[in-house]
């Protein structure tokens, strides 16, 4: 049983009551509180020594990246983030400059984003550092965007370039908070979630719970430029493209619009974010999954990356 | 460096924002997040095989544990769970079936206190289950009780019975909600916090948020039939008194009153809660620390529970 499965199997029948607008499954649980004009959004997520990041990593990007995560998916619903607390779990001979330092590096991300640290706790964990941070967020009523609505013959989006994100990316990746609260203000966007499995592994998850499927034109699929200088330096990495569906810890926006507003939403993102691409990489089709277009013909995509010819 | 000195050098300067009433430090963190009538109640809490549970422990009381520990915490703020996301931190090979284990104590837990489980994440630590609960809850605005509040002059109360927990109630406790909103309803409680690391571990928090000092009767202190067992059959073993002091994993409620409503109090608790013991254990004073009276005289007890002859 692989993480997904067993995920599937304990979320089928959770306990709930009446605040729950969105349960487990999209990007951040949504809540209504009672505040007049704004749903909560609620999420956590945890960073593992040796998985997320190893000894060697700075620690001011450590704290960083477990912040950004967290805020990747607060963009994901477009949302605005207000506080977290931080669980840090340390080895018992941990080094209190490395603690410290991790929290200076999350501490810097939450004051740009106007994000208050509450508290948290330290634990215990021998053998390695983890670390979980607990976000709250605000998303006016109405505003807030789920994996579910995408519609057949939507259009595809994608911000930002893909894969190679272990070259750095994943360390440093700005979550995209002003662009999605933008798209929310001036666009009916259908669905959205951020990148954070590759987009191969995360397409899915949108096609699933909107009940579609999908068509990518290969051409179409920014990959960065991380990506391609591996598939060009080393001959036993994977092609380049590959590594833009495949590789994760992207933290871009995924979302889809009707096809009839693309032009007029390529033509305002540039007035408003010049510096990030955003590019239309297919559409929204029936059926199930994915399918991958380029000049030879369409090849199916599977949930784990691997090219298959159709 | 301790984790307290950790913690008190990594929360001097916090990033904050307008939404924060009470950060770190308290029991919960406090929020106001624009509902009318109600402040939120923002906690995390982990436990962590080999220090809170063990591969023995049956897993639906490990799914429990974790739950309930951060349901004394809103308890300790006079407040009501909402919704709860978790983190399980898993070995590789995990088995499925104690997952599921974990979560059916965890959603039993839930369901009797009507808290919503919106998500949560699996992730991987190679040499141990770790499971981290995030949690939301709400209090009435002006309803909640912070550590900072007591006066001299009050009396030191607290529920139940101290020390012995490991014997078995750590992992079967339940979180004293109803009674601390009972507390906040009916009388005027100065300050409140819940017992986790024991009284001579804990009460030193509250004295020092409050910036007051306490003398504690040693004959008052209701200790348990665990402690008491132990310390009979076996003679290496602490003390009973002792042992209620510094053992910890009570999650009682302790609080202060103004001795005036003492009496009333009490009265009022046996015909509410005639199955929980409430006990009056001592008062507030001016100075610093505690001071532990005995047919003897008056002994220092230190913040890791040994006690000194003054």
């Amino acid at each position: 049983m692989n993480e997904f499965e067993l995920i599937a199997r304990l979320t089928k029948t959770l306990p709930t009551n009446e605040s729950v607008v969105t349960g487990a499954g999209d990007d951040c649980a949504v809540l209504d509180l009672g505040v007049p004009d704004k749903l909560i959004l609620f999420k956590t997520d945890a960073v593992v020594e040796g998985i997320h990041f190893t000894r060697e990593t700075a620690p001011e990007k450590i704290g960083r990246k477990a912040l950004a995560r967290c805020l990747s998916d607060i963009a994901a619903m477009a949302g605005t983030p207000t506080a977290a607390l931080v669980t840090i779990a340390l080895p018992k001979n941990f080094d209190a400059e490395f603690v410290a330092q991790i929290y200076a590096g999350l501490n810097a991300l939450a004051e740009k984003h106007a994000v208050a640290i509450v508290g948290g706790e330290t634990t215990t964990n021998p053998e390695r550092i983890l670390i979980s941070i607990a976000l709250l967020g605000t998303v006016a009523r109405g505003k807030h965007i789920l994996r579910s609505g995408a519609k057949v013959g939507d259009a595809i989006f994608v911000t930002g370039e893909l894969g190679g994100s272990r070259a750095g990316k994943h360390l440093e990746f700005e979550p995209r908070l002003a662009e999605a609260r933008w798209l929310a203000d001036h666009f009916q966007i259908h669905a959205l979630m951020d990148l954070s499995d590759g987009l191969a592994g995360d397409l899915p998850h949108l096609l699933k719970a909107s009940q579609v499927g999908a068509q990518l034109l290969k051409s179409a699929i920014p990959v960065s430029r991380a990506a391609k200088m591996r598939a060009k330096e080393n001959s036993a990495a994977k092609p380049a493209v590959l590594a833009a569906l495949t590789d994760g810890e992207d933290f871009e926006l995924l979302f889809t619009i009707a096809s009839k507003h693309a032009v007029k939403l390529l033509d305002a993102w540039k007035k408003n974010f010049p510096e990030l691409k955003l590019s239309c990489i297919g559409k929204i089709g029936g059926g199930e999954g994915i399918l991958l277009r380029d000049k030879i013909g369409s090849h199916k995509l599977n949930a784990h990356g691997y090219v298959h010819f159709a």
